[in-house]
């Protein structure tokens, strides 16, 4: 087999992974096999095999696309916004929006995403780029906001609003509600509250509560 | 076959259900069937299917007695103390010294507990007996100590701190560290701080988060 490069093989490679995605969103991720989505695709079996060794490979693929298409859908609140707590709505909400069409099939993803040996969890070495990316919207949120925070509290910030939008994401999974609307009230409910916490970080009694969160955060990182 | 009946019954079921938890952890589960757990057990398999339809409701046996191994645990310090951070500590402490043996296929569990449509997930209907149970431990733990805060945030708490302890599962899930160490330091970590914030909700400032909190929780409960 001639190897793909440049423009074509990008080109291939997406158009592997949008019919995978819609195949999966049609008919579910088990009944889909690697045959189907090649068949779709337009593509040989060996082909597609070249560029996803499995379809677990497909999910990592589904949260690339996922991330881009969140970090795409938050430049408009964090380029126009400047206080805390709107751009933390504005990036929870574009969070939702982009994961929303995936709903029906999101508890299969997730399986995978749960199994602690599983290259696609989370918090594995593997999503290490991936985490970096997701964490680095967080990192944007907090630095170009005009929160007033102690500094060791604001260089932790950006992970525990990561740990957050995780709380939300295993929240919206088991969500049923029509247009997963209790997931849009959580992020709407929440925000204000972590809004609060987060500024009151400054007040005498619970600067210190935030110095030790601190500590924590760096002793226990996985 | 003529149905199994009273003490007879009860204790042919805890046979099973103690040989195939030692057989999990001896051999993992996936590579357990219900044959080699009925042939270990001393059972026909047709009586090992007659007390359970699948191995998976093994799993829900196994929530169950880790339930009532921690409810067991939780008795010295629920009874000798009276101080809410002891309290917590000690029923934490517990929690996860129930599950340390576990830990090793902890993560095969997990992926069952992790979907959405599983019945073994702790949000779904047929896990409510299981989190009641859990969920009263919790209560306890509140109700027994001598504990300050407003009457609507304090009938809350319980709920709280049983998320809190999921978190705790859930980071003990993918806790590599030797002897899950470094789930005993979150433990140990997070408890002053949980305390510190618990009892600061009385505090004019805090205490209108606290309420609103009160009011997030009951408008998204699932």
């Amino acid at each position: 087999m001639t190897e793909p490069r440049g423009g074509r093989s990008e080109q291939t490679r997406a158009v592997i992974v949008d019919t995978a995605l819609r195949l999966f969103r049609e008919r579910g991720y088990e009944a889909t096999t690697m045959r189907a989505i090649a068949k779709e695709a337009g593509v040989s079996v060996g082909n597609a095999y070249y560029y996803f060794g499995s379809k677990e490979e497909l999910i990592q693929a589904y949260y690339d696309e996922l991330q881009e298409a969140h970090n795409a859908a938050c430049r408009a609140v964090l380029d126009r916004e400047r206080a805390f707590a709107p751009r933390l709505l504005g990036v929870l909400r574009a969070r939702v929006d982009t994961m929303v069409p995936y709903h029906q099939f999101a508890g299969k993803f997730f399986k995978f995403a749960a199994e602690p040996t599983s290259p696609l969890n989370p918090f594995s070495a593997e999503s290490g780029p991936a985490r970096q990316s997701a964490l680095a919207v967080y990192r944007e949120l907090v630095e170009g906001s005009d929160l007033k925070i102690e500094p060791e509290f604001r260089k932790e910030l950006p992970e525990l609003l990561w740990l957050y939008s995780m709380g939300i994401v295993l929240y919206w999974v088991h969500d049923s509600s029509p247009g997963c609307a209790k997931t849009y009230l959580l992020v709407e409910r929440t925000v204000p509250l972590v809004d609060r916490m987060v500024s009151m970080s400054r007040l005498p009694g619970f600067r210190s509560v935030a110095r030790e969160l601190v500590g924590v955060i760096r002793d226990v990182r996985a």
